[in-house]
């Protein structure tokens, strides 16, 4: 008898995505045959090195900058690390203040970072978000103090997908010139269109995993002029910026992942966000106390972020998996906390709502079929769950 | 008519390593099928957690150490700067001291690190080496002073393979609690047996590219009771100490790598330290005006590293490729420079014969026959270029 394999609806792009096949044939020639350290004074390496070369120029046109704008680093949150915390630092030794802007909404991987600095003697105002989870230029613009050195804005929301308005926060920041703007784009790229010029940044951090490309590999745009020391030391790699022998078949990959996430944006973001509403109409409409976390325009196009009253997130995600769903309640950075998102929670949702919260991010592999399948499966996880919680009150019904 | 391809010799396995096929495969798990993000909350996440957790315990038991005493990284560099840089931090911070005992053949992941840390207020002792590049037990007892917080001494050097007496130093700081012994193990991994137990050390570094493994990504050894605050903050990845995405393949590579280069250490190590006595005996015999850099017995089983007088390190490397061996000067990470090796000049070498070192690295995909053919072409090769040197002299032909 032949065994029925479940059919697996990987609902969880925002965390990660499947490498893809041209990305996975790129590396393999760095992974199988050309081994070399870029570094080498022999053919081999050479090859290698003009790769890297390569791969900077992809990235560097998927974002409006140029080849040397562009660092490869370990990842996004490396990126992140080293933007935040060495220009920060840098612009304080130069005695040029000691004040950085952020959002509430931040990835962690910014909140952290900055939560560090604070115990280092610098001062961060963590701006609060709208319903939508938006911050506006205007909220920026009012806490600038003769202090700021630095303003760190995503361009859009890990949980719930809200794309921010960086090119209005770049204009107020144009005439600052003491004031250094980075924006944490591992979500926005290939899925938000991003001209660093446009948007106004010096400092820009991306990743290749969230698009196709190989985890363990991240890009730091740094705009030429920028001063930004050293974060990790060492060797000469990078232009003597960031050490450590080069993760040739990572870089490379994104390189090609970078290319081909742009080459196909427009259409791929038609497709999803189209996929995407009518989802989210849908079950909207099935299911009783539900709601949309995120802005409904200003949002990611594969973004579905849900609340369901009186129910928890875990149960959901457990049932979802025995069907062969892969979803999530929030940010997979953060997962093994019971503490409630930090994004759902700065929305201004109550404490016990927004334990139910459900983030569905769909991305190229994902079909109508697979939305379809959660449509029918989603709704009667959520009653089974309701049925057995304290807090669901029969009156609701 | 057949295109003859040219054989390639690899002689630079100093500077990185062929990825097995071993390894290849495992990582093509996690690479081309099983992409999850180890924090999702499905069946396929926790397969990656998983595996993440068995590389944990193949890496831990390589060095002797226990599972949760491993953290993984980017590469051997991040590694370096995170256990130098936060433990230094975070004891000055406790009031025990600025103090930092080191060598001066470091690699420069930890020398540049540490002269960061110099302009941050710390005090830095490079101690100087023997002319093998050997330091002793009793040179660091001797720089001790009350304020001495961490000492990191290499396992072996990149450059010129001494193999460091890290036991010994680690008898002379048991006594010392205040101070944390960190070792770069990059080199040694794989090539020298290594117990954190038995080398008395509390903070180890090693990368996975240097024993047939993926380049990108690193490891972290801190003993369990070492306090040791993030470098890179943001997710809860590493038990929260070290945030961002996985590299899950390269991981998965490195655990394999590291566990079959322990259980072939023995035997590769007998069979390519014959093979590198043999050349060095031969080559000196052949070529006047050669020596040996670095120590004749403490020394990496397959590290050669000579000078010739009178000629430039480039000029060799150059018509050796013309030939297909790939081999180096020195470190890979400092090319593009043009001053001579630290490393060789800390050997007491003047400044004019530094220029003129070789080093050939051998790995487990070298054979006799590749050094049989270095031992036919290089000799001419080294005639050559003293032909066309203004410091060769007929006097001393």
């Amino acid at each position: 008898m032949r065994k029925m394999e479940q059919r697996r609806i990987y609902l969880d792009n925002g965390a990660t995505t499947q490498i893809r096949q041209e990305v996975l044939d790129a590396m393999m020639e760095y992974l199988a045959d050309n081994y070399a350290n870029p570094s080498g004074s022999y053919i081999m390496a050479n090859a290698a090195k003009v790769a890297l070369d390569e791969t900077a120029e992809r990235v560097a046109a998927a974002i409006g900058a140029t080849r040397k704008e562009i660092y490869f680093t370990g990842s996004g949150t490396e990126s992140i690390n080293w933007a935040i915390k060495c220009c920060a630092e840098a612009k304080r030794a130069a005695g040029l203040g000691n004040h950085i802007i952020t959002t509430a909404v931040e990835h962690h991987a910014v909140l952290h970072t900055c939560q560090y600095l604070e115990k280092n003697g610098f001062d961060v105002t963590y701006l609060p978000v709208d319903k939508f989870g938006m911050v506006t230029a205007a909220d920026v613009a009012t806490a600038i103090t003769p202090k700021t050195i630095l303003v760190t804005v995503m361009l859009a929301n890990n949980e719930i997908g809200t794309v921010m308005p960086i090119a209005e926060i770049g204009d107020v920041l144009r005439g600052h010139e003491n004031i250094a703007f980075h924006t944490d784009a591992v979500q926005g790229l290939g899925r938000v269109p991003i001209d660093v010029d446009k948007l106004g940044v010096d400092l820009l951090s991306i990743t290749a995993h969230k698009l196709y490309g190989p985890k363990g590999v991240g890009a730091l745009y740094v705009r030429r002029g920028t001063k930004l020391p050293s974060f990790i030391h060492g060797g000469g790699q990078e232009r003597a910026r960031r050490a450590g022998t080069e993760n040739v078949a990572g870089i490379v990959g994104f390189g090609i992942a970078a290319q081909l996430a742009i080459a196909e944006m427009d259409a791929e973001n038609a497709r999803l966000s189209a996929m995407r509403d009518d989802f989210i109409a849908k079950i909207l409409e099935k299911v009783s106390f539900s709601r949309l976390n995120g802005h409904p325009a200003y949002r990611l196009p594969g973004n579905i972020n849900l609340i369901f009253e009186f129910i928890e997130g875990e149960g959901m995600l457990l049932l979802l998996d025995a069907q062969g769903i892969a979803a999530s309640s929030g940010s997979a950075c953060t997962s093994g906390t019971l503490d409630p998102s930090h994004v759902i929670m700065a929305l201004g949702t109550p404490h016990e709502m927004a334990h139910g919260s459900l983030r569905l991010t769909l991305g190229r592999y994902n079909t109508q079929a697979d939305l379809d399948k959660v449509l029918e499966v989603l709704p009667p996880i959520v009653e089974r769950l309701r049925a057995m919680s304290p807090l669901w009150d029969d009156n609701k019904k």
